[in-house]
């Protein structure tokens, strides 16, 4: 990442257009997260866009019953740049505010929709084996451009209620053998990744994942988890999960759409795309 | 929730189009919490939509990092009809899985993207002293028409990375109070309120809340506990959304495009609406 404002960030990506690769500049969504305290207390987790993160401190705490009123908030101590614990917002409450043990500790950490927390747990995944991920020769830019209407076609519930999302695996000759659909994107993922478990296709080389939202975090982490190369989406990745799939070396594809898309990463494993 | 199959559900919404309001039946994305555990230790949970359940916990426990091989699963129980803890999945892992204490259960109920759990939380939500939202005046279905354009003006770094989401919150004339925008919808809409409940606004009666995502349980939660009267999205709600925002109270609006919405919930807040 070569360029850093508050809430996006600049690197260099691979535009891949009616077959011409070229290297440009893209935008990525910052993502980094925020873990809230008290005193020694966790209060939650979450992956956020930096920006305004008092308020997401006393928005999360408020609606999540740590607090009813606003005087109930003390004070927010933000991590300044150089402090060691640079993701932990300190918070400071009013002395008669009750913590709620258990329970409630369990339901915050739920309620950030903060798979693992960011880059911290890049290490973590390291240390748990993840391998790069094995292809044996390069996709064909061509192919790939006819996942997303093979998944529309398939995608007969999404038609009716528009609340699914949808993830699909196919070959690297672009057959679909299966998909699924959930209303939360990791959820249509680990059905996708269960079912090629269960029926003995793991480790996944040489295979295409295609999503039908972001290509977030925890998607590109669950994707290296089953090995597979290529992760695609028709929408935008996020910044951490671009660093990820550079450092474990997954094929990050985004903005697939008609005969254009991107590539964030391992460009390598597109033919002629390596430029 | 009258009809119900394995992943849709049926249900009366109100649609209105140009002026004229109209009852139809509509199908919802149905969304079910599912804890996994293995023997006492509950290995996640997730706001699910039902179906190859079985695959989603191989798949949930395998990417977590639970099992790396699929012989480390020895079989999966899925809850029956009319079992006492209908959301439970019973996992059985091979004698040497070895399960990681602490650290590791906190990601994994992390994991879930699953803020509350469920069905079993309305009750929960209740006992918190969540009440129904106020509001003085039916709102104007032509202002609440205006309001995605108004959402689409002002957001700027969604059009440079497409990977944002956007809340912003808006009085019952349509003036935009604020816009808040983030990688994860909730963290959206926490910053909206954050900023609320900082600036003393908190309780939000007569207020719209717009969100550019979906308008999912977490997000009903966090507006009624705000007490925010009407919800609008431009997408579609999930099954327990449209349960907890008609349980408490909130004006839930999806499908908010041109002179177009579908209400799902306590429709008589809005202008002529009532049929």
């Amino acid at each position: 990442m070569v360029h850093k404002t508050r809430n996006i960030e600049l690197t260099q990506v691979t535009q891949w257009e009616d077959g011409n690769a070229t290297r440009v500049q893209d935008y990525l969504a910052a993502e980094e997260p925020l873990e809230m305290r008290a005193g020694r207390r966790s209060l939650g987790v979450t992956l956020r866009t930096p920006g305004n993160d008092e308020e997401l401190v006393a928005g999360f705490i408020f609606t999540e019953g740590v607090i009813s009123r606003r005087e109930d908030l003390v004070a927010v101590r933000l991590p300044a740049d150089g402090d060691r614990e640079r993701n932990v917002a300190r918070v400071t409450l009013a002395p008669k505010v009750r913590l709620l043990a258990g329970g409630a500790a369990r339901r915050f950490s739920a309620g950030s929709a903060c798979g693992v927390c960011g880059k911290a747990s890049i290490d973590q995944l390291r240390r748990r084996g993840l391998k790069r991920p094995q292809s044996e020769t390069p996709f064909d830019p061509e192919i790939l451009c006819q996942l997303p209407e093979k998944l529309r076609e398939a995608q007969q519930v999404f038609g009716r209620t528009g609340g699914l999302h949808a993830a699909a695996l196919f070959s690297a000759q672009g057959k679909m053998l299966v998909l699924r659909e959930d209303i939360g994107r990791h959820n249509a993922v680990d059905k996708v990744i269960g079912w090629a478990l269960l029926s003995g296709r793991v480790p996944l080389s040489n295979h295409v994942l295609l999503v039908s939202g972001r290509g977030g975090f925890e998607i590109v982490q669950k994707s290296i988890a089953a090995g597979i190369p290529l992760l695609a989406s028709v929408s935008a990745p996020s910044s951490l999960a671009v660093q990820l799939a550079r450092e474990l070396g997954l094929t990050l594809i985004g903005f697939l759409r008609g005969r254009r898309f991107v590539i964030y990463s391992e460009e390598d494993r597109i033919a002629s795309a390596a430029i």
